[in-house]
């Protein structure tokens, strides 16, 4: 009867992490790595290739030397671009651009984040809070009711996080809504209520209207007072807010205006680069292009990796895994007797 | 008797739609693209073709050769300024600006959509608290309150949206008082007192007005506790703290000041560029210049746009939409029975 | 008998503006240009007049040449200074203070806008709140005390405003005094304890204490419940945080310290340019260095515009238009009966 | 019987004053000059100096010429550091980092200000609040409770910022406690209680416990109610909160490491300005020098002062002038009978 | 019967420290200097070696000369890198990204200090509002319970930071719970069901549960008033959500993908100059080489130790020190009667 590691809540989890599911993240890790990224990526292949070619055009077919950008450009076959027309105000605009939305990402992030972790903060003093408020001996049936509570509070955290538009896309939110059901954490008629909803429902809001019902209930039959109601609903909401918080940043990616300019300006500076830096250093300038190229293709993909961390582009499932974590936890607390109930303070 | 998608709230702004009523704007989309506002901008091709113009009477016209930064002036035709006079200090600060301009615009943005999104989530809080806090065998009548508090809710989303002072302009407020009429969310002798206000009142005070005097009539009868209407109406007080965030910030665009000296700044050094760099690079300069142009150009037309999202610029209606989905949530919420009243603990 | 716009409250400031009383500030509109603010300043002009002088000079008195920043300085008879010992790192020194500046100084603008708009919204939601928790019917004289509130309110906002450190100096307090005393918004005892009060008093503390005292002896009578009394204490709460926001953000301008550094560091860096440009581009450097001037004053006469929007520099009084404006509106609520105690809801 | 200004406690301390005690420091005026505090600082003359020996071996013991930035550094007997390998990005690293310190300074100096004009907001709140919430018939000696109250508090504002360590580092505790004594705002036991204390405990925490003690017995007593009680109560709690803040700012200054790294960068950076200046302009680089070790060290100097506003470095004491300006008004609402009680409303 | 400095508690860490524990870290002193960390990494040397070998290769192997940026590379038998292709936009990005990187990890740095104290600050609360709202006389066994909550706090304290994942790994957590075993601080069947959790389990949770536990029953046998139990439990739910904010902090460290990025990023532009710097002004430029690896190295060893304050870098204990402090400080005010309760008040 002891508590193993990993509880059975976590491995369940296994087989979905061994079919690999691919377009599933990981908020809690994030251990990607947007070199690694940068090196699979298309943009950075593309505009490698087309610098090397031109340098062999440029030096081998075309038969130029290498030129100093003071020098004047008559008599020049190539189109010359002197680089006080693109190096001073262009590049610290487009530089400037480039780490402002990285900022804007990072703290979008620890924003989701930081509502992620608030949402199991708040579950945990709600099933501390039901623990204490609903002890055995307060009314029949007091434990039946702790337990319910504490079924409704574990089917929202796993349908919350799985309805998420992303995972929903990914056919997640079916297995959870199975996994749900097989647990036993709704009764069939709720579940079948659930299953009539139109398309568009969201399911915290439908379980919590479950959970309010019942606390409320609870409070009109005299089983608890306003003051134990209140406390415990305080929570709730804290954890409505953070869930309202993460489907509105899901429903709102950055806005699609700026992603598309900062896009623009990335690649069209980098084109530019491309082309004018052929003419500077010989086929050395291979190293400092790639590094340049590197930087700024980098920073935009991880700017798209941190933004959106419920997107598609991991394969790993740590928001479940907190979940099934909790869940033992949860399972735990409200299972437990109050503790210094049995506490006899020494005359 | 299922819910259809879309519903019927849904279905009501269709026409709306096709009468692409033009400057209504789509704060949860803004998926307009700021290249194509560039594109479709007097000053951008204005610059263009001024560079073009410059450039063709400088090697075409006045036989000149492009000249190198570092030579002397003397001799010199045109009027040459060297860029160590424009291209440091002057062109940092620009560009500092205009970035901190973007971040600005950036978060009022967000600000204002959070806003939004606010309003939504305590109105669905509402719906949810009515529900319960209003059951049906609790008072004679306890129903029609229930649904008396839930048309007063709909018609202050569906008012307070459309009084903004640029839906006002467009008229969409007439559009909104009808369709509330039609479908009959307030009485008529509260439709008559609403007509009856002076033009600068803002109709979702007013019909707060309505809901507060509801809800303490009801405490004041003793239908509900003074901890239920204190529950219900932290929601009404947080609706109203976002309704009028999102107006004073309507009330307070960008200050012109700001506005005007950026766009003195943004354009000046543009045409600055213009001239200086015709005898920089032949005719290739067109590529840097139009580059530059577009970046510059593109964030102050994205900042435009991110400061102002209820502003005059797109063909959509989303808020409204959002609130039409809304209120098939809200009516099939209030209408139902609180779930959980059925639930019966074993033993 | 209905509501004329505008009402005679705003009516009553039309002699305010015609007397054109300087110092008055627009918070809510800061239409002010900071262009125009440049072409204004003595610093802006004596700088282009240095310039000119010192161009005329070079070229036409000591008969030199345009000069390559690259040339070596030997035998070059006026002192020469290269712009490698400027231009960057002070260069980039100078702008990114400035910016920081412009930064900080937005930031503190919309903190004292935001602060204005939210004592008017509690100063509403305090209005509409009294006319719920004091119907007619309540208790004998419950309209009396609802009317004595109300006028509280309006005087303390009367007062609150105009007795700002700049509004005070330019004696704006004492005609709001006499306006309170006009409209009886103070019983004539209050007044003459007000008058007694020495000249470091802030009226929105005392009439405070005349609100908290009213309210609670409201309730030590039983007029009121505890809880009617705390709900619309909040309002007052909420008033007083913003009341003292605003005065301690007068009291503390932007530090001396730092408002000195920069301009020293601004004047300073622009006389350097107005000297080293001379050599660079004939007298074509005076066009990016007006440029640069503009720029560079132009941020600084703007921060200084909005860090303190209360201050001496225009001539409009839309603070007091507000409340004028909310005048009209608060009594029209709280005369009012509630309006749903006459709705019957059909069985 | 009037209220003269200065009132007796602000003219109490006048001596301190006179006295000039050297470390104490003005929060709430912070007039220094730091471009004062740079022309006194041995850095800046120190890097000026030495400066001009270089020029002076330079130019006239060497005989050196100044030299182009380009030339090649052949036969060149003084080590030459080409200013492209210290301009470009070491330069912007060593800007970044100043003025974001700056940023840094500034944000905590508000955050100080806020926290001691907080304080004072909540303990004239909390003076109102007594004055209301005690009035004179409710119980015998509620007015000497009342008093007891306000002295407390006033004690604990006076101890409370003379507690800091750096004002405990110049005995000014001592001199406060002794004031403190004198005036009688503590009973003589208490006195004695707190001086048998350990060396480290801070006061306002001391007298945090007799303000929550008596409150709390008064309630027992039935002399207030639970919510008059938790009115009052909220007020010292945010008093609590900010003089935490101040306190766990005083101990924690800026991290040393990162200081010490900013005065390496700035002091590094300055000393290589200092040596390769002297090739490029003659005894001219002296002027741009100059300004670039004043704007340096400036901002330094500003962020230090900034960012601990009760450090060692100015002689006024505008906190104590603040707390006595305050103990005159308190003093005058506490005293005086609630006034509404004389309100008589017509019929 | 005094209190001796240090008191027993903080006594009790001495030979902690003199075992000199490594891995454990100043949040509260971050004393470490960065610029020594530098000194002592191997990046920084290998750096320095390197551009010294290649300028010994170059200038004394191979026998080139220093070469002017804008020379020709014609001929020259060095690959040459032209600075124009590294320096001016690659340089930028890289500069704000460190500086940026920098920003987050101070306010990180801020934000858990900011934490810590908030535990304390609560916990000071808490026992002061024990002291008060348990009087001696008030039930049997007040002091019992007083004392049993405040031994319950310092349990709290003492394991809620040695908990932390790095100090975890370190054994600290197993010092202190023999520690709090030692004192007493747990009942003997408390320990043992702490031992008996499983290994993921966090022990300031598990004690929260026995706090929330006694402090409801005592509710709930009438010993406080709801009101006094809400009161004690808010400072409890604001030393949860602080630590819950440290672990989720310590469990989500700066993303792997942004720590790599920059990484890669500064190591390259610093590989990068310190090739490109070989030609550029003999060995001379081996000054700004390594001022400017000192300076990027630094802010990257600066960022980390700051990020990460419960980090494996240094080797003192403060945090134990300020709850050893600490634990002097509540047993002084949890043992003493309420001081008013003497105060008799003269009529």
């Amino acid at each position: 009867s002891g508590f193993q590691e990993p509880s059975p809540y976590e491995a369940a989890l296994i087989p979905l992490k061994q079919a690999n599911l691919h377009p599933i993240r990981l908020l809690f890790h994030l251990g990607a790595s947007s070199i690694k990224m940068v090196f699979q990526s298309v943009s950075f292949w593309g505009l490698i290739a087309a610098h090397l070619l031109l340098l062999v055009f440029y030096y081998k077919v075309s038969n130029q030397h290498s030129k100093v950008d003071t020098a004047t450009a008559d008599g020049y076959p190539w189109p010359f671009i002197r680089s006080s027309t693109y190096a001073g105000y262009l590049g610290s605009l487009v530089s400037f651009c480039l780490v402002f939305q990285t900022t804007q990402s990072y703290n979008r992030f620890f924003q989701q984040y930081t509502a992620c972790c608030e949402i199991l903060s708040s579950s945990s003093a709600f099933a501390m809070g039901i623990r204490t408020h609903f002890p055995d001996g307060a009314f029949p049936d007091a434990a039946a009711v702790r337990t319910r509570l504490q079924k409704y509070l574990m089917a929202q955290l796993y349908l919350g996080f799985t309805w998420l538009p992303h995972y929903k896309a990914n056919n997640l939110h079916e297995w959870a809504f199975g996994h749900v059901s097989k647990m036993g954490l709704l009764l069939p008629e709720e579940e079948g209520k659930l299953l009539a909803l139109p398309h568009s429902a969201v399911l915290y809001l439908e379980i919590e209207l479950l959970i309010e019902d019942l606390l409320f209930r609870e409070f009109a039959r005299g089983h608890i007072s306003e003051r134990s109601h209140d406390y415990l609903a305080q929570f709730k909401g804290s954890m409505m807010n953070n869930f309202d918080l993460i489907y509105n940043l899901a429903a709102m990616p950055v806005p699609f205006a700026f992603y598309q300019l900062l896009n623009v300006m990335a690649i069209g500076y980098l084109a530019l680069l491309c082309y004018t830096y052929i003419s500077l250093s010989y086929f050395y300038s291979l190293v400092p292009f790639a590094l340049t190229a590197l930087v700024t293709l980098g920073l935009r993909e991880l700017s798209n990796a941190l933004a959106d961390p419920f997107g598609a582009d991991e394969t790993d499932i740590p928001i479940l895994d907190k979940v099934a974590a909790f869940h033992g936890f949860c399972e735990r607390v409200v299972a437990a007797e109050p503790s210094s109930f049995e506490f006899k303070p020494a005359k």
